[in-house]
């Protein structure tokens, strides 16, 4: 499997955070962190497949969240080049480079609006859990 | 199976967004849209079993996720009673109810945050997916 690319940012952490955008068209998911991660590795890599290995991704796994995608906005945001077979390119349409800034625009302002209320849950956070004495009993 | 309380919020909806905030303590969840539900049950309910059951969910799950919480934080955050039996009955400690409330907060200002953000991307989105056409196919 081919290392991760570094811009990859499946959930955001602010300290000890982890915050979570979706973005729903009726009961399908039009846009997450992994839809985001893949459109990015699509533009990065130049194919549906090679975005797909990537990111650890089986073919038909991309190919099922591009597919979501391209069918819950005005227009798609991944288009295929001409041509047959896998091997054959990808890149995003105009509208996939407007929605992929854009959710990382959300993502960045869910991040600075966090910070603040972070940091008194953060003052009574340990840095790690303590043991569990008896996670059954009543203690 | 209990009504859900009206007061659950496990995922924030805003339009057509959902925004999960979850708080690690080491490898841990310290508290998470399910968790903080919980606390708010088991302030409601008086008891773990009466919350979980408020909730859907097994009694073992939700003792398991007070354990959890009592470990990951300064102090714990829920106290059983003194008595025994499954019936006793439990209530949040003050850190307790203030990091349920420093949790919200948390909500409520990721929910502020996203609004502007998500109109672009939303003017974008479809109301439903349009239908699949070849799922597995290059088009």
């Amino acid at each position: 499997m081919e290392p991760v690319p570094e811009t990859r940012s499946a959930m955001p952490m602010i300290g000890a955070l982890k915050v979570k955008a979706q973005i729903l068209c009726g009961e399908e998911f039009a846009l997450g962190p992994g839809k985001a991660d893949l459109l990015e590795a699509i533009a990065q890599e130049g194919s549906i497949s090679a975005a797909g290995r990537a990111l650890g991704m089986s073919y038909r796994r991309s190919w099922l969240l591009v597919d979501t995608m391209n069918r819950c906005w005005a227009e798609p945001l991944v288009q295929t080049m001409a041509g047959g077979g896998k091997g054959k390119g990808a890149r995003l349409t105009p509208l996939g480079r407007e929605v992929l800034e854009g959710y990382r625009a959300l993502e960045a302002s869910l991040a600075q609006a966090s910070a603040e209320p972070l940091k008194a849950l953060a003052a009574k956070l340990l840095p790690a859990p303590r043991a569990s004495q008896h996670p059954d009993s009543e203690g």
